[in-house]
């Protein structure tokens, strides 16, 4: 299935898409949050389609984020190698981890500000893994499998000067506003042929920036949700965002950022694809 | 104001503490959450306790943290000269910031859990900002003050070895399940006579281990906030804590890290004392 968001920011509804149309499920469901993955309610929402007549949601309602604003979203830095290489970052013996605020997320097609101050705003496409249900000590990667519900595509939006150049940890240029565009769905898992042998790529301006897979991934999607849950109890509802392939502005010759009137394009195989203009944090 | 919350872990009602008696004003206010402060219904709660004769709670009730679970809890990291030195670090330039999981955030009395596989399980008792309304690119550190709602003391328990010797950013030592008692009270900013002059104190097992002053930060609270605002926006209700004074266990000569069975008591002036137990991750 792909779920899906719809409405002003804040006031999302959720539906569901099926064969390009975006169906209304809001009078089954308040929302896709911690309660809705926790009580396995995806599988009554397979029911609900299959046995009733949804609305189709308007063609002029926004495309939020596929789920409720996460408790946490987690992320991995430097998860494939050739990144690393261009980040000029040794290989990392274990995953790198560090927290975006979850308020940052948006929907796919909205604009991504600029933050005031900012000269080196970067992009990255990734790999985005929804939690399906609470985790904590996971034992094995097959029981990380299983709390994975879906995927969907993220874009990890990165203030390069605030990440690198300003003390201490990464966060600083991470988590300034609609720095976390994700969607347009959250793809349940079945629908994934292999999340190991997913294609990525990533346009700014027309113009292909990043083009990767996830089968050069460090540490795959399992592996990582197991890693987690041994430091942290992942929440049903959280979203864990992968790591980048190579492509990043701030590896080019020159370095190349962001700008106003930008427009990215993020594409990953059987996820879809988002596009956003770039606008000045006043804007 | 002393506003507190009490009852079973997350379904905790808002009190308030008067003259050593928590009152029930769950009747009023369903939480402390981002709409309570972002709304100033604080102003509220001074009119509801002045005009209104209001229920104790039972003695028997455990204490939550003084909040509801916030959209963030952002850290800044060695903001006092004497604990960056005891750590073999820099004085920092800038503020360092980090994000601990917010599903850490637990009640001052409740027990706190040596994650699996810990050996380094560390305290620090730290001065904790509420905010009180939604602050984004603050002009001044007095734009600042006033998006500060009040302070409580504030527990960022730590595991030194995944923070410092996994790899990468220092999220996977604080993050884990109990890392952040709070409280006893969110003590509204009036009742703090000068918040930059408060002596803090951390005993483990009736030994003192921490004894400092909030005079000895590097970057003061409404320096903190200004200052975070320019990376992110901090939303009401966000739990901001700054940093701790010297004497953590992994600073002392041999180190001394938590165990099972010890009992860790936090003070700061105006702000009241927690008191936590330690106990094993699966106990």
């Amino acid at each position: 299935m792909k779920l899906i968001r719809f409405g002003p920011f804040g006031q999302e509804k959720p539906g569901i898409e099926i064969d390009g149309v975006r169906k209304d499920v809001s009078a089954h469901f308040s929302d896709y949050d911690r309660d809705f993955f926790n009580h396995d309610e995806v599988r009554k929402l397979e029911e609900i389609i299959r046995n009733n007549e949804l609305p189709d949601v308007s063609e002029n309602e926004r495309w939020g984020a596929p789920i409720k604003r996460p408790g946490k979203v987690v992320c991995i830095g430097l998860n494939y190698s050739d990144h690393a290489k261009e980040s000029g970052m040794a290989i990392p013996e274990e995953p790198i981890v560090f927290l975006k605020g979850s308020n940052t997320v948006v929907g796919p097609y909205d604009d991504v500000q600029i933050p005031r101050n900012s000269k080196k705003t970067d992009w990255e496409v990734e790999l985005g893994i929804v939690i399906g249900k609470d985790a904590s000590y996971l034992n094995s990667e097959a029981e990380a499998e299983d709390c994975i519900v879906g995927y969907a595509v993220s874009h990890d939006v990165s203030e390069r000067e605030f990440q690198l150049e300003r003390g201490g940890q990464w966060v600083k240029g991470k988590s300034c506003n609609t720095f976390n565009p994700i969607g347009p769905y959250l793809v349940t898992k079945d629908e994934v042929p292999d999340v190991n042998d997913l294609k990525m790529k990533l346009h700014v301006n027309g113009e292909q920036m990043q083009n990767g897979s996830s089968s050069t991934m460090i540490f795959n999607c399992n592996f990582i949700v197991h890693y987690l849950s041994q430091f942290m109890t992942l929440e049903a509802g959280d979203f864990v965002t992968t790591g980048t392939p190579p492509g990043i502005g701030g590896g080019m010759k020159p370095p190349q950022f962001l700008k106003k009137g930008d427009v990215v394009e993020l594409y990953i195989d059987h996820l879809g694809s988002q596009k956003q203009k770039v606008k000045d944090w006043d804007e």
